[in-house]
């Protein structure tokens, strides 16, 4: 019998924001797969290191720097035939993903190549978006709003148009397109709604309004939340 | 000392998916609060029974049925004095809330009550809108993707205008706009990629695509997933 891929939200960085059924089914695999750099640890193994009691078969999947609009898609080919070889013998796998699998994470890759051919299940994960939430202490949407995710990786003019259009924005992948996203929300005359965190719920978490955000560029894991009405979030 | 007031995810419907940190903060607060309908049982207290002991003391805070637009004001300042009253005790109270408590979640309405004058934290939980996706085994969005959430309460051409405008569309509140929703996205041609998933992960989850649900209305907790580009999603 053939094993079934696991594609497991292990949260947003918090090792404690793992569900119950994300660790039975860590426990329960026997191969355990995840992204890393090309050199150094990987995080979303970090999240869960505590959990992990060495009886794993350990599958890392070295990511070379590419641009995000080029994935790696031999670095994907070579994992999924790895992988692929593990569930043909009967071997389970947990392949962890930072936050939920299917919120903008790079679980697609492999879900996209081993869907068709092997079992594969998707166990939800608390999305970074949620989480940014929680750490601002501010909802993020509620009753009618319309709540948009934009990638900051939009031209200006279609990320105004769209942040126009809506009653609540997280900007995600902000990256080293922050100072054009901080100039535009600025024109728009959104800074004061606007806040700013990177690294939500881990050890390195900072957040800040916009405004008193003065770096160039951000981490990968970093979003702009904003209530395109201002104060609208408050009751 | 002031108790704190906890807004406590606890995922969509399986009581797996519950982090392990809203489980320890379930077992070591005195007081556990929820909404339940204004007969029987209360939802989110069902998902974590398992995990209760009998060492709480309960507030059920009984919602009439009243139309969206309008929650029921009272009910939440009798609710806020009620917890109010044990957070000045020193007594930390746990608030129930389904999924995420910032995601549309009616905790928003306990927050604007308390967060001026109690410490408040909210508690991520896994939302319906990730456990729809994992159900329904498809990519909610990925790469430089345009995700919208969009309550089906919006008039028709508001809902038209900004499924147009993005990749990938989540209509949350379906209930009885269901016939309205399903006649507009077939007339923009789209129900080839839209699916429909009611209470996913709980016992009575069901999955369909949108062309097979033949039902007039919908509950509250069910959702139409859709990329508009189709397939997308596909890699």
């Amino acid at each position: 019998m053939k094993g079934t891929l696991y594609g497991l939200g292990v949260g947003p960085g918090d090792p404690e924001l793992i569900t119950l059924k994300a660790l039975r089914i860590l426990e329960r695999t026997s191969v355990l797969a995840y992204p890393a750099p090309e050199e150094g640890e990987s995080l979303v193994r970090s999240i869960v290191a505590d959990h992990l009691d060495g009886h794993h078969e350990e599958v890392c999947i070295r990511m070379p720097m590419v641009s995000a609009r080029f994935p790696a898609q031999d670095v994907y080919d070579r994992a999924a035939a790895d992988l692929g070889r593990h569930l043909d013998a009967g071997r389970d796998v947990a392949m962890l993903c930072e936050g939920d699998p299917f919120f903008y994470g790079s679980f697609m890759y492999m879900f996209g190549r081993m869907a068709e051919h092997h079992p594969v299940e998707v166990v939800p994960g608390v999305s970074s978006l949620m989480a940014c939430a929680a750490t601002l202490g501010a909802p993020l949407a509620a009753r009618n709003d319309v709540l948009s995710v934009l990638p900051a990786t939009l031209a200006s003019e279609a990320l105004e148009r769209r942040i126009r259009d809506v009653d609540a924005v997280a900007i995600i992948k902000v990256g080293r397109h922050l100072p054009r996203v901080r100039t535009l929300i600025e024109a728009m005359g959104l800074t004061g709604s606007a806040r700013y965190v990177e690294h939500a719920t881990m050890a390195s978490e900072r957040i800040l309004p916009l405004a008193e955000v003065a770096d160039d560029t951000a981490p990968y894991f970093s979003m702009i939340l904003l209530h395109a009405r201002g104060d609208a979030w408050k009751v």
